[in-house]
């Protein structure tokens, strides 16, 4: 596959993970304040639509149901949303801006921001049921609920902003790289495992193959945060879209500031490696998930 | 049935909520953080209990297996916790203390409730799930999961808390009975509905029977809410709890203001009234309930 088919694939899956998005956004059925139009503003203001897109991809090349398959993807959407809006918020990382555009607290108050995160992840879950109903309350659809749900949650990706929340404070100590994995593979990682195995458990797969989606889900999570921490150090703030340097300011303790520069770059490439040699093992056509990782671990910004 | 019984059959059914509220806790499972301890610490500063309370009595009433309802009832004790957390944070009402405790902001920090409130929210889910595959995947087990997520989400609780927080910003005007009636609605019977409804759902209960459900727990949380707004004016702070006159303070529209004193007590009442009327129609024993219906109404705290 060469590059110029890759984009237009990806570019073409994104706008379907975009459409698929709009489609289950909540409405306002004539509810008299502000909440659905908050929700709403929250999830349109932009983002790579990763999780959504891995989701209908899986499921799709693993022979499954699109279309069952739309709720679980908006849904992914919706969660990782709803972290982002409650991570800006000014008790957490204080953010007024994202992408470029004022977060939603900035847009419409701390008040509204917090009941507006909630909301969203309330409906991911009003969504999910509705897509276990549309799948014939299949036991795949329910697996693939279980999937999201736990990787969302205190053992999951809510976990790992709690250690991140806990690391700023100064009450825990990611010292050492164990520590640092912990939080990576939960606050990043979980929710592209996530999206991945639920893809799959739509299909009907087996279980060594939501197993093999797992541990890539895992490994492109890595690379993908390990890559974050080197762009902090390497980076310029016009390309990257938010300051540089902010983790060696903040004396956060990352893969650079534990490895070296140049060991991080090794491990980030380890774990790239590692998801393609996975991606290998999976029982169906796999050349655009691996363009995937490929194009994920050599962003830039 | 006399009060002394009906004292005792709500302690026993009171202990047993507690119980499975407990069993369904999250664990630490080495987790090297405060989350689970903060949640857990939410969850068990206390409360009536009535959420669980009102689904695993329903359920055993209408002839289901209590112990397929246990995630179920535990759910909504989380959701409802998730709740009250973020709704005593700084940036909503800002309190300090609830039930005489210190709210989960003030004893862990607002970074670490924002993020126990979103984990509380999502375990509920999660274990609602895990609730779905221990009934079998049953369509009654599916439907009480859709109807508990309805109605706490954007166009329930979570909606009228919204409108609450927007009441209190000045950029919404609860002044008329109307708009009260559809913030209350929300905020405070929406659970209530969901615990009856979900019950009745999991015992695999007809139709009409959800929906006469659905209508006490309307009258119940209509009746609840608007005795809220008498005792603010009737009772004194050490009965109640907290500071009485604060609807007056703010100058905040309730039933009281709307309607008088006598009007609003009138309300309570035809609700009240309402409310036990419908539960004689229900296709099983509803002694338990209307003795519910009436001490709950009748409270002074």
């Amino acid at each position: 596959m060469s590059f110029t088919d890759f984009k237009t694939e990806l570019r073409e899956r994104t706008d379907k993970a975009e459409s698929v998005i709009k489609k289950w956004l909540p409405e306002n059925k004539g509810y008299p304040g502000i909440m659905p139009e908050t929700m709403r503003y929250s999830v349109l203001a932009g983002g790579k639509r990763l999780r959504p897109l891995m989701l209908l991809y899986i499921c799709e090349a693993a022979g499954g149901d699109i279309s069952a398959a739309e709720p679980f993807a908006a849904a992914m959407e919706f969660i990782h949303t709803s972290s982002l809006v409650h991570d800006d918020l000014p008790a957490i990382d204080n953010d007024d801006l994202r992408r470029g555009k004022p977060t939603t607290h900035a847009a419409y108050g701390e008040s509204a921001a917090i009941l507006a995160g909630d909301a969203l992840l309330n409906y991911a879950y009003e969504v999910i049921i509705k897509g276990i109903k549309m799948a014939g309350y299949q036991t795949g659809a329910v697996k693939a609920a279980e999937v999201i749900a736990e990787k969302s949650g205190v053992y999951g990706m809510l976990g790992g902003q709690g250690l991140d929340v806990e690391t700023d404070k100064g009450t825990f100590f990611q010292d050492d790289i164990g520590k640092l994995d912990y939080t990576y593979e939960r606050k990043t990682a979980a929710l592209i495992e996530a999206s991945l195995m639920a893809g799959a458990c739509l299909a009907g797969a087996d279980e060594r193959t939501v197993s093999v989606l797992e541990k890539i889900g895992h490994d492109i999570g890595m690379a993908f945060q390990i890559e974050d921490d080197i762009l902090d150090v390497t980076s310029d703030q016009e390309t990257l879209g938010k300051p540089v340097l902010s983790d060696v300011k903040n004396n956060k303790k990352t893969y650079v500031s534990l490895m070296s520069l140049e060991g991080a770059r090794q491990k980030a490439q380890e774990y790239t490696g590692s998801a393609i040699k996975e991606a290998g093992k999976l029982p169906f056509d796999s050349t655009f998930l691996i363009g995937l990782i490929n194009y994920l671990v050599s962003r830039r910004s």
